[in-house]
């Protein structure tokens, strides 16, 4: 049983308003790969982000008494740190160079998942995760199921830091057409007895397996084909959120 | 750029004292899959555990006084307790149903990684983690290499939970002949920002991509085979254990 994944190369920078269907069928078409049925793609969310045209300026931003307060704290940049407030829904570390919050999209993480780097143009801009990574699987899937006749899966990817271990590892924000979270409870193994892992976090693996390769060039490879054994289903990403009430860590 | 992850069929179930190596390698054949210098071979851990014979009979063990109250809070076997206790330093949190411990190793862990499902024969066989998993792939690493010629990368892969995410992951627990910890913490991206993702859990990502293939047989895949891009170094899985006091989600 085999899995593989291949980055498509020479894929363009993208900017606000460029179309990811088109984009994900030129650079398929551009890296000789024919669309199948089942094939899964991952998108890397700042190409998402940039599509949608999800920028702020610093510039633009004036930051409350609050965010002002917590940039001493953090030692950020206090537009910057209302831009994180802006998006999120609960503080939940703040140490000097440090800022862990709750996105409004339920995923705990630095800086709201603001990225200041790789966004061309005036050293001001920031780019915000996508207003709704799960809605954007979906409507790309949409696209590509009546551009091909294909049904894919679709896995919008970000890097995140994890407790416990360093080192980012890729995640799934956003996902459609795939079992994202698999739910094994109560099944059985060989010998009858109940299954040690009987949850799979399937985006994310996916995500992770596909960042092995978006690293690989200098200036990264947004776009992931892959081919295997892929679980479809309608679980969305959003599954993979796990409300702090039922966190056995926390 | 492709990556290509291949799980390996007909790989018997493993007893104490088997050779890895060769049972690597017989299956490697098995499969007519052609070993490359830089190929990196994934394990699940409890094939390397039942190899060195890590296990306890739960018939075997008298629970202290401290076992048998954590057992009552957490609603477990009083001896599977004392199993766990035997394997942690510290007990990081304990709820009905839920033991997550610091294992001796520094990993964070439920269970203390201790596996109750597909240990064959006797109901009352636990099978503990390995003594040392870099170790461990790193014999096997050199003993490949003795007998093939091929300097190739190991990582041990278990599933384990995480803080905010539902489902588990693929991690490494141990691994030899790849830069497991990724450090790009000062690098530039392309217009000269400091990259977002400074650092990268590479063998965790690998780990999460075989899991997606370990996953899909019944009886469980336990060896895949990768080929691609895969960062070669001298970075042990225990570079990816993150002291609790540099923890900035704790």
């Amino acid at each position: 049983m085999s899995l593989t994944l291949t980055a498509l190369k020479d894929v363009p920078l993208v900017r606000e308003g460029d179309d990811l269907c088109a984009l994900v069928l030129a650079g398929l078409e551009t890296n000789r790969l024919a669309l199948a049925e089942g094939d899964t793609l991952v998108l890397a969310q700042k190409i998402v982000s940039k599509s949608e045209g999800r920028f702020r300026r610093l510039s633009d931003i004036t930051p409350t008494p609050q965010a002002i307060a917590l940039a001493t704290e953090t030692d950020k940049d206090p537009r910057l740190v209302q831009a994180i407030l802006d998006e999120s829904t609960e503080v939940v570390r703040k140490r000097r160079g440090v800022l862990v919050v709750r996105h409004r999209l339920g995923l705990t993480m630095a800086q709201a998942g603001i990225d200041q780097s790789n966004v061309e143009g005036a050293d001001d801009r920031l780019l915000l995760l996508p207003r709704d990574p799960d809605a954007s699987a979906t409507r790309l899937r949409e696209s590509i199921l009546a551009q091909t006749g294909k049904a894919v899966g679709i896995v919008i990817a970000d890097s995140f830091g994890r407790p416990f271990r360093n080192g980012t590892t890729g995640i799934a924000i956003g996902a459609a057409g795939i079992q994202s979270f698999i739910d094994r409870r109560g099944d059985t193994d060989l010998f009858g007895r109940v299954l040690k892992v009987s949850t799979i976090a399937h985006a994310d693996e996916i995500a992770a397996a596909a960042s092995l390769l978006m690293g690989q060039a200098d200036e990264g490879l947004p776009i992931v084909h892959l081919r295997g054994p892929v679980l479809r289903g309608d679980s969305p990403a959003a599954d993979l959120i796990r409300p702090a009430a039922e966190d056995l860590f926390l």
